[in-house]
């Protein structure tokens, strides 16, 4: 095989075979097949697409890669849950827990923020001594003993998609459906679960800007799930608006508390349910999304959720004292609020905007590795359709000093959209592929 | 600037600056910018193309990345050659004594053969003698002493062509109209010359192989010339069938200087006279191509245009004997004619079934630097449209041994077909760009 008559085939839309991906994948990782003709396939890739087929060997040739856990001796059938990425989503600190209080086992590993849309590790270690980088012993011990473990994603897990991954970011070859999807799938694949529910996010604060390339994805996801034999739902969920009232860490990790104590804003607690009711459908644990929500609302009104919950933190070696007091989390010396300029309906609040603010700010990141503040962000006092006056507060920053707080404000209240016409709401979850 | 913007703005289909390929191109051959980001940004261009602005910025940015031959202390007006190739394309050992012998000083660089197509410099260095690496200081005396020179492409002209050719080759990206139009250009104008005649070749035995192809070629060269202040004309020709009766290389120059005394094939001669014909109008030696080729057959006849060739090859070092002596070209030990099967009219002649099978037989290369034997290839004994009786030779094979020579007998034999209809013939020359 010469990997220019691979590149070729796919430039000129031919489908390549599972042998092909494979052995461009395995030269790729080990060195024998060069970068730049990688890089052109790539390319080739982004304007060719791939076929369910390509794209599901595509995931295989990627897990094949690394090493792949067998959680089937520590439980029967263990979930796992991904979002896409969004502003304020806190969803898998609530939805974790319901699934796994109601006795489905959720193992998961996650990322670290980057860009606009903050990460799921970045947000426990708000916690106390919360301990994200686990061994794998560590991990499946959690699934054995709490039922749920949330973990680092490590290196060794799926490591071509790492590498190709690293060449798709300076080659701009990111924005592919078959890529995309592939790298996501491989490592959840590598993780070992029996489902996973896919929360793909659409809109300014997500990646995926419209309906239509949301879809796609969540339907390339699930076709990589039939091939490799893993049960697979999407959650398609608007990411227009910010998810919940919290923005950044630390906030967020309140919020998810507060959530679970049964205060949770509505839009966050519907995408939390709908996300779990089909975890737990999937688990054949209920027959039917409604009477997954049920069960979970059963969960999440007893408490049983908050105290899986607090039997989490504990187990990753957190402090779980804010959980009964959440002035122990992270706090901000700077609190200031913004106060709306006329009085009106909130039409709309810019996700991404708020997301670019929340970079400023230092609760996020824009390159790898760098260092952020889990202290800082966002509450929101309004969210759209809330009536407000002029002069009452729409939202307050959290920041480290007056300065940087002051730096975003400009941002922050052009990111609210105030309007005399009480605007129509969409429901916050879209669609669901099954 | 960022080369992952750059990739970006290519891939989304938006015009790069002139300032941002130059940076590419310099930072990529500077080694500042990677090959895999290249590569990416060159399959991004197969399928975006180029406007016809960015093209020439390409090819100004390469010619940049070299030196450039000014001669205009020699001559006041000098054109230049090209052919896309084809199979027993012999044409400049023509078209280049007869210009200059009317007067119009030729200085050419030229390249070996890759594939299934001949090079002008394998050609000639089938004379004994004959130097084709030339220092720049030979080239330009060339120019001055005979008004013809030919010599071997130089490393230092458009480097930066060389290391995006290499690229190209291996990642896919050979085939884009806008990167073949501006490597061939970068090249021509690195040389110095005023005008440009370009052979662009149609069909089986060369690289467009769809006349629409090949008018978008010479559109794209002839446009890079109106920007850059080049004259550039091309002539579209038939390469379905191979040009003239001799492929390989010793028996191309065999048939050149037959040519050139007044006995060579029909269509040979009209390709020859055209592109002559385009020369002198550019020169404005005359005013129309009529003109032009009424003035190339009187040098042709009176001789004139041999001796040019005689100077030419002693200029170079070469060995003119073989110019009044054929056979001391350099001898094929094995020479077998191939007979018809049937009775009838040839009416086709595979060039590239034929080209293939040159190389096969030692008169081509596959790999750049692979040696040749310059005695080897075919004499055709029947054209198209030509009446063969069965058992008449149709064609005789030059080969250094029998077993050579046996091997490729069914593919050059499958190569002629001949039918009991006489076939319509095309015109050589298919269209003209200005």
């Amino acid at each position: 095989m010469r990997a220019v008559d691979l590149i070729t085939s796919k430039r000129d839309g031919r489908e390549l075979t599972a042998e092909e991906i494979n052995w461009l994948v395995s030269g790729f990782t080990s060195g024998d097949i060069t970068d730049y003709q990688v890089s052109a396939w790539l390319m080739a890739i982004y304007f060719r697409g791939m076929s369910a087929r390509e794209t599901a060997d595509l995931t295989r040739a990627m897990v094949a890669s690394g090493r792949q856990l067998d959680l089937s001796d520590v439980a029967p059938f263990v979930v796992d849950k991904h979002s896409t990425g969004g502003v304020g989503d806190k969803t898998t600190l609530i939805v974790a827990p319901l699934v796994a209080a109601a006795g489905v086992p959720v193992g998961k590993m996650s990322g670290r923020g980057l860009g606009f849309s903050g990460g799921t590790i970045d947000k426990l270690e708000s916690i106390r001594g919360f301990r994200t980088e686990l061994s794998t012993k560590e991990f499946i011990a959690g699934v054995a003993r709490v039922g749920l473990v949330v973990a680092s994603q490590t290196g060794d897990m799926a490591p071509a998609d790492g590498r190709l991954y690293a060449l798709r970011d300076v080659t701009a070859t990111v924005e592919s459906i078959p890529l995309i999807a592939s790298s996501i799938m491989s490592k959840k694949i590598a993780t070992g679960a029996n489902a996973v529910v896919l929360d793909v996010k659409v809109g300014r604060g997500a990646f995926m800007k419209s309906i239509e390339e949301a879809r796609a994805l969540a339907v390339a996801m699930r076709d990589i799930g039939a091939e490799v034999g893993l049960k697979v739902r999407a959650v398609l969920s608007d990411m227009d608006q910010p998810l919940g009232m919290a923005v950044g860490n630390a906030v967020e990790v309140a919020e998810a508390v507060e959530t679970l104590q049964g205060n949770g804003p509505r839009d966050l607690v519907e995408v939390a349910l709908t996300l779990g009711s089909h975890l737990l459908v999937m688990a054949g644990s209920v027959k039917s999304p409604d009477e997954g929500k049920v069960r979970l609302v059963r969960v999440l009104e007893s408490g049983e959720g908050l105290e899986t919950f607090r039997r989490f933190v504990a187990n990753q070696s957190g402090d779980t004292s804010f959980i009964d007091d959440l002035s122990l989390l992270p706090q901000a010396p700077i609190q200031i609020d913004v106060s709306a300029r006329q009085s009106g309906y909130i039409t709309s609040v810019d996700a991404e905007a708020l997301g670019r603010a929340s970079v400023e700010i230092g609760a996020g990141r824009l390159v790898k590795g760098a260092p952020i503040d889990h202290a800082v962000g966002f509450i929101l006092r309004k969210k759209p359709g809330d009536i407000v006056e002029a002069g009452e507060t729409i939202i307050t920053v959290h920041a480290a000093n007056e300065v940087s707080a002051r730096a975003i404000m400009p941002s922050i209240e052009a990111a609210f959209v105030i309007g005399s016409d009480q605007p129509k709401l969409p429901s916050t979850v879209l669609e669901i592929i099954t």
